[in-house]
């Protein structure tokens, strides 16, 4: 079983939202399933026209993942612009992708809704994505919400290459939904997102972590009185930090009274710091010597390359470029 | 100097007008002017299919490109599929080309006016021929009729990545355009084209050759009567392989009577095969031993690598992959 991310490196740190939908489920299992996460570099140019930008939000999100990663694990994070043949098999594949299909994605339409021009990289999107995943025979792909469209896509043109080449030669990737991904609460009770700003990022430094976790929405209850946990933003959080043990005990404390939001702030603090202790030093180290990630980099990318050369080899062997 | 010419291999031997129009301008400078032409096997992959087929029409086409050639050349010719970052640099520039310029595009327009569907790689043609040019440090791009536009697209695409990145990375290439180029009949008197089905085709055996001078639409004239050469397709056609001579001679008879467009006809033949005679024995060769072929155009892939790849480096530099 072979699974692949994409993560574009925006320059937005993880927050908590993004490790618990995103890489939770699958940094669980990664020390016997394969995990090929790669850096779409090329997706980023289609927004990010500065390059020490791109290289510092590149180094930062590699640093977070490899930092979170178990020792013996099967991952892999490589480097899509470093991929010798990504966009000849994306060109390959654009030969048999309709103009129509591309006019039904979402990234179009919303532009069109805005009545704004869009670049073609941004046009093109979803065929150098097909490329991403179908390159590797990837089984499966962890889709969430705005991107079931995407794996939709990216079936549909490898379901074209295969008929019109009259071959098997796509394997055509499973979409990993996880259904019961809980809704992990921002600051102020909606949904956790960047653009809400609503956020707690698990890397930011110890003070920007205590303002935001202190920064939690709550009711205006008194210290002295008895609070409802189960409505609770902070509770909401503590529930993916805390053992069982602490969770009953933390309940009681809502229950009794004389347990402020503050303290219960403070709470989910010491477990954020604590269930984040290892990764946040592996992450500094990271931080400090950019050369340690890219060596995880150049390995990643080596192997990747390989696997995505032959593949490649042999698709030029069916259309005879 | 450097000139770059691409060509797509349709499979359609190469006609008096596509030698006349197309090659001889450069043919008759190529031992003192670099020509590098490129047989764009992805462009083709837009229409052919077909794998076997667009083997095929590569070798034949290039076989009579290399037929053509004087020696001690400085003609370079290599395929498309074989830089190995062509489509990388394609992408790059899609990141600057805006939706809204390829909706101009005449490819684009004609498919909308037909009510019918493109595929992507169609629409993207025009990117995919700015990289093809403008990844050369070209400084002319010979132009037709109809490629007009290709060429202006090039230069925007070129001029928006300079402007981007405020850079004068990429040369924009001149258009080199044939102002006197003769309208060469076809044997209906209308321009030549294999669209219309009136061509003479060069590399032809001796017998279709003959047959299609055979076919040469004239007046009914009858043999004793005198004839005006110029208003006759076979007298047009040889003022383009005929010495002066040889031309104040035919003038001559024309006038005199007597002399049948039967009598011309196979004069114009005999002019024809000794016109071609050695490109014509050398392209026998080459088409009986695809090896002498491929050996050209790894000679030429390897040397337009380089180039391509270098330029992709500094491109990778700027926009920091």
């Amino acid at each position: 079983m072979r699974i692949l991310t994409g993560v574009k490196p925006t320059g937005n740190g993880m927050h908590l939202w993004n490790y618990l939908g995103m890489y939770k489920p699958f940094l669980e299992k990664v020390k016997w399933q394969e995990w090929f996460l790669f850096l779409p570099d090329f997706h980023s140019l289609t927004s990010v026209h500065d390059p020490e930008v791109m290289k510092r939000n590149k180094y930062r999100l590699a640093a977070e993942l490899l930092a979170l990663m178990p020792e013996d694990n099967r991952f892999m994070i490589f480097e899509q612009s470093e991929m010798q043949h990504i966009n000849d098999i994306t060109w390959v594949l654009s030969s048999v992708t309709p103009y129509s299909l591309m006019l039904r994605a979402h990234s179009f339409k919303d532009s069109q809704n805005k009545n704004s021009d869009i670049n073609m990289a941004t046009f093109n999107y979803p065929i150098l994505m097909a490329a991403d995943i179908i390159g590797y025979d990837v089984d499966m792909v962890p889709v969430w919400k705005d991107q079931k469209q995407h794996l939709e896509f990216t079936r549909d043109i490898a379901q074209n290459f295969n008929n019109t080449y009259n071959t098997e030669f796509f394997k055509l990737p499973e979409p990993y939904i996880d259904e019961n991904l809980a809704l992990i609460p921002g600051l102020d009770g909606r949904k956790m997102s960047k653009s809400y700003d609503n956020f707690i990022g698990i890397f930011d430094d110890e003070k920007t972590l205590k303002k935001r976790v202190m920064a939690i929405v709550t009711d205006d209850t008194p210290l002295e009185d008895p609070k409802d946990p189960e409505t609770c933003n902070i509770f909401a959080l503590m529930k993916f930090f805390a053992t069982d043990e602490q969770l009953l005990e933390i309940w009681a404390k809502y229950r009794a009274g004389w347990y402020g939001y503050g303290h219960a702030k403070l709470e989910l603090l010491n477990m954020l710091l604590e269930y984040f202790k290892p990764a946040r030093e592996k992450y500094k180290k990271y931080m400090a010597d950019y050369s340690l990630v890219q060596r995880e980099l150049d390995a990643g990318n080596k192997k990747a390359n390989q696997l995505h050369s032959q593949k490649y080899q042999a698709l030029k062997e069916i259309v005879w470029l």
